[in-house]
């Protein structure tokens, strides 16, 4: 593909953040396509981009100047399913959504689900390690996929397609790929360990008076609700202020009064009952203790969703507003919203009007703080200079996690090291010669920014 | 420690199969000193092993020759508990069953049990990527373990102590460790996700007919029991009547009848109510579908303990009553028995008496085919003869993996093609020269004995 208006949508992500000048997007059917691809660009030193449903914060799948593209898109079967064990076999280009219900009519759900999922892959889910909305319950995308097939630079076909969940015969080399963001090779196929869907989903959603109360309704949460408890988000007030603002036809406030804080509780097990149960008792006790001001609990699947949609418009309520400074942040609960409060404070005194807001899974000590400046703004120095590097420092200083599930892209790899010694980063770019020697693997991103050799190339 | 009685325990496995001539086994109490030694040894090119509770079943932890022994067991300090968040943060020499039982205290548990648990160290099932008892329900390591320190043999430390849910940035290098067998270097401390301690546990020791009904009350099990469901494991005829004629005043027959398998499966939540209740629900509609022909339900922990030693005794038994030839094996369930039937089968012609026996879980596809000579006969040509390569043939031939749990060690790294291709090996070998690069780390053993340098080494 090599029309300019066909390469757009190749060459832009879907927030229109970054935008490369690729001239060439191919799509290959199968594995041997995807190796002969790699081999050639491997011989003559091109640069390679492969591609999922681009959904990505961070630029990642985006190319940057004239990289081949490798769309995985047309590689999009499910090619088998152990029923018993539970473990589903797929290409890469599966669609999250399509994966999920295609195991839905099989009784199963993917261990993973997120905004996007109308249209990112489950291979790129897997190269990016997406974490989203309920990774509290099922997990690390380390722990849920058994087995992978990549393709190398030089063409050859890496098979650790294990359909097994043990297999302890040498190193994990398929655990490097977890978030490698297409610098070392492309991933073709996918076992993954699937669980049973649940039969009963039940969602609330809280009102809080601060955060301290959030942690203790989270601590409540784990012991009462355990083994049913499947998510644990988070909103501040700002967030739903901004949704409510900007999409007053779809959202509205929730609760009579306003409150500061906000929880989306999420239950779900293999009896209704039991579940309502556990939750009507988990309520009664919050109340009584003073850990939760109100709270709404859907009575059916419509009332979830729009419960569900409170807390995931967000997102596109702060883009629609205007410029969104994005940040996803790992943090320990101690520091967890102190950030987003010292972020507001600094921005207060800077003439742009700002909205500083704080939303994500609080259940994974995972923060989205995102800065809007109203309006058809782009980037402003004057918010930038406050922003930027107080917030890496920040989390540095607090033993956090600089990317927590969005990863590195192009947006930040050169503040891996807030995070990351010379020593871990160094072994990274040992790591990264061993399967790329000449580099051609998405250069200019991830830890691929930090080899001298992917800056020769292109 | 350079005493020959006191070395006898470092230079020896439990099981005594693997015995070294190692000349020095060095307890250093700190990251710093684990540094200096390795740094040393790295310079003067001696070999090292490292060392945890030497409990492993391939002879990993056991010198082959006169390699230093690193032993973690000093450092055995839990460091940090974030109870919020269930992230437990501790030193690489604690001993299982005392970190289980200080989270114990904290309403926690480790999401790992195996029978070696009041031996084995946390640090050394990290190497190894232990499987165990409950794997089914909380998942491999390679999902719940968040942050790791590890010496390097430079002397350097690699920090990975994020004590994050979520944290990509860069390649996830840690990963690599989680199965090493200490072919990389040496873990001192870990930081793992901790799941909090069920307060209900109930046990089922079912009764079934034939394999095939094993597999459906399995997939039932998944079912029905769900999120509480917690072990499912599995035995066979030949290895209860091991276990009840080596243990007469200990164990015996549950069931008036014999019955040909064996399952116990064990469901643990928060509501002991809500647990039994799905329990008798699955019981009934098993027997009611003909799935299971008896079965009995422990009525306290003292019950629960007694039928779970029927399974945990079995290793014991067949030690106890001769030599064993061990096998830890991945299959498809497919497969999973018939290469217990396919041995038996083969080994009817032999001279020698054999008892071969099938047990394991079965939940993880993972079966321990043993094979026992009565007697105080060691290994005979004849049986191995008739065992090896027959059994690897046939995991490669089914897909299977040559080590679920157990790891290669030094019983079986040259068996590695069998289940993996040569592209996969020679990029494992690149990983170890990466980390490693004058092969002094456990050498003779997992990857490193296939490289070149190792065998220079010594």
């Amino acid at each position: 593909m090599t029309d300019d208006d066909a390469l757009d949508n190749y060459n832009n992500d879907w927030l229109n953040q970054y935008k490369g000048t690729s001239k060439l997007a191919l799509r290959p059917g199968n594995t041997k396509d995807v190796a002969t691809i790699l081999k050639y660009c491997n011989e003559k030193k091109l640069a390679v981009t492969p591609q999922g449903g681009n959904t990505g914060l961070v630029g990642g799948s985006v190319p940057l100047f004239d990289e081949v593209i490798v769309s995985l898109s047309r590689m999009n079967k499910v090619l088998d399913f152990d029923e018993v064990s539970g473990i589903v076999v797929c290409e890469a280009g599966c669609v999250l959504q399509d994966l999920d219900n295609w195991l839905a009519d099989r009784g199963h759900m993917v261990p993973l689900d997120l905004g996007a999922k109308g249209s990112c892959h489950i291979g790129g889910n897997v190269a990016t390690n997406a974490g989203g909305l309920r990774y509290l319950r099922y997990g690390s995308l380390h722990g849920s996929v058994l087995g992978m097939e990549t393709v190398l630079p030089s063409g050859e076909v890496l098979d650790s397609m294990s359909r097994l969940r043990k297999d302890n015969t040498g190193y994990d080399v398929k655990q490097l790929f977890i978030g490698s963001e297409g610098t070392l090779g492309a991933i073709t196929k996918l076992a993954i360990s699937v669980p049973r869907r649940p039969l009963s989903v039940n969602t609330m959603f809280l009102a809080l008076k601060d955060f301290d109360a959030v942690c203790q309704t989270y601590s409540e949460a784990r012991r009462q609700l355990a083994e049913v408890l499947s998510a644990v988000e988070f909103a501040d007030r700002p967030s739903l202020d901004i949704l409510f603002s900007e999409f007053p036809d779809i959202h509205r406030e929730p609760f009579q009064d306003k409150y500061p804080f906000h929880m989306l509780i999420e239950v779900s097990g293999s009896d209704m009952n039991h579940d309502r149960e556990k939750m009507d008792t988990f309520l009664e006790h919050c109340m009584m203790e003073g850990l939760i001001q109100d709270g709404v609990v859907a009575q059916d699947t419509q009332q979830s969703l729009a419960l569900w949609a409170l807390r995931e418009d967000i997102t596109m309520a702060l883009a629609q507003a205007g410029h969104v400074y994005k940040y996803d942040f790992s943090l320990p609960l101690d520091h967890f919203y102190t950030i987003v409060e010292e972020m507001r404070e600094r921005l207060s005194k800077v003439s742009i009007e700002t909205h500083t807001v704080g939303y994500g899974h609080v259940g994974d000590s995972n923060v989205h703080l995102n800065i809007c400046t109203p309006g058809k703004r782009g980037v402003t120095p004057e918010v930038m200079d406050v922003i930027e590097p107080f917030v890496y420092d920040f989390v540095r200083d607090h033993a956090g996690s600089i990317s927590a599930e969005h990863g590195l892209g192009q947006m930040k790899p050169d503040k891996i090291f807030h995070t990351k010694s010379h020593t871990s980063v160094d072994i990274m770019k040992q790591i990264k010669t061993v399967f790329d020697p000449n580099g051609i693997m998405n250069p200019y991103k991830h830890v691929s920014y930090h080899t001298e050799l992917a800056k020769e190339v292109s």
